[in-house]
């Protein structure tokens, strides 16, 4: 008799990676490359998008998702900027997640004009650990760590800052009121993540924020992609 | 014939209730009282640990307990302070979780000197939303919150806010520097913990660290409870 053996998955996180591969076909029909930002919370995440979405990112269309676990003042503060800002809160529905998964995002999706964009940025929910696990169907995902949260969080929290594309050091601002070593903060990355790619920045003062976004203006365009 | 019906529970985290009230139990029995400390990544809970406990809470006897997803950097902060203190590490055997559950803290009070202590400080991991949900058999929470956050956090992160008795605002040496409006955090904190009680603190400058080892060294004294 002909027996097939099925190995057990045993990567419990699969379901949610085959979600995100058809969050990225989805994306890749439209030609949307999608940033997946991460920080803890306050770090500075939304108001670096104020900073870059202001001036536009080259000639690329931008839209925004938005995670939070409850409320849209996030989006809020983005509303005036006049790009399409999608709320998703984790709080209705997916029990208070503190993070987005992809099919969080699959189901934000109908809600998004992929077919008016060409990069989305996805604003995870604030949160050091869980987002790192999940792919949700990103090209690229930026870290954000403030240098008032301490120069230590690459030792910390790892996965996060080995999984990501871009280190965003924000806050800059505060170096001098803070006691935050930028050669203790690179020792820890390169431990966990040598020469990753790292930018420092105040969304605050405006430093670093061009630079920032001429990566994003940068980043693989997947509308020129072969199909 | 006589028939029983057992209400299926509903409550997934009542497993980690029960565990949480044999931990509450060994706590009783011991006469320790215990607090869980939460915030954010950076918003300097060991900061505030090692200023507190250089100089002592009154005559209470005090155990930490440090959770971390990995590595002993906090603890390592602490050695010095001759307090015994006990590292927890979420990412070895409990897949690199985001919080402490009750489970967690079961495994580790044989490390705990319970019966040398009369006070244990639980040091969470950094993160907004989960510890919230899991109890961990403690007679108090209290929350930090970095004034370089954000005022409103207490609206994004509401049930962290909601489930502590004691709120505290630390880093207030930064608060020239930062767009930190103490009446907004106020108003946020209120419309979701009416009246909580709250502190403000540095602990790079010692404000307010009085005031919070007052607050601990006046916790309900569990070994003068009745058995």
């Amino acid at each position: 008799m002909h027996r097939v053996r099925v190995r057990v998955v045993e990567d419990a996180l699969d379901a949610n990676n085959t979600i995100a591969r058809a969050n990225r076909e989805d994306f890749d029909r439209h030609g949307v490359t999608v940033v997946n930002v991460m920080s803890a919370p306050g770090a500075g995440k939304t108001a670096i998008l104020e900073r870059i979405l202001r001036e536009g990112i080259g000639d690329r269309r931008v839209g925004v998702l938005e995670g939070d676990v409850q409320g849209s003042l996030d989006a809020d503060r983005l509303a005036h900027l006049h790009v399409p800002v999608t709320q998703l809160n984790t709080g209705s529905g997916f029990g208070g997640e503190c993070h987005l998964d992809a099919n969080m995002v699959r189901s934000a999706l109908p809600s998004i004009p992929l077919h008016d964009i060409d990069l989305l940025i996805v604003e995870n929910v604030g949160n050091l650990v869980c987002p790192a696990e999940f792919h949700i169907g990103e090209d690229a995902r930026i870290m954000v760590a403030s240098v008032a949260e301490g120069d230590d969080k690459p030792g910390k929290y790892p996965l996060m800052f080995r999984t990501c594309e871009l280190v965003v050091v924000n806050k800059t601002d505060l170096l001098e009121h803070v006691d935050f070593s930028m050669g203790r903060f690179d020792g820890y990355l390169d431990a966990v993540h040598p020469g990753v790619e790292r930018m420092r920045m105040s969304a605050r003062t405006g430093e670093g924020v061009d630079a920032l976004r001429d990566w994003l203006a940068h980043l693989p365009d997947r509308a020129a992609a072969p199909a």
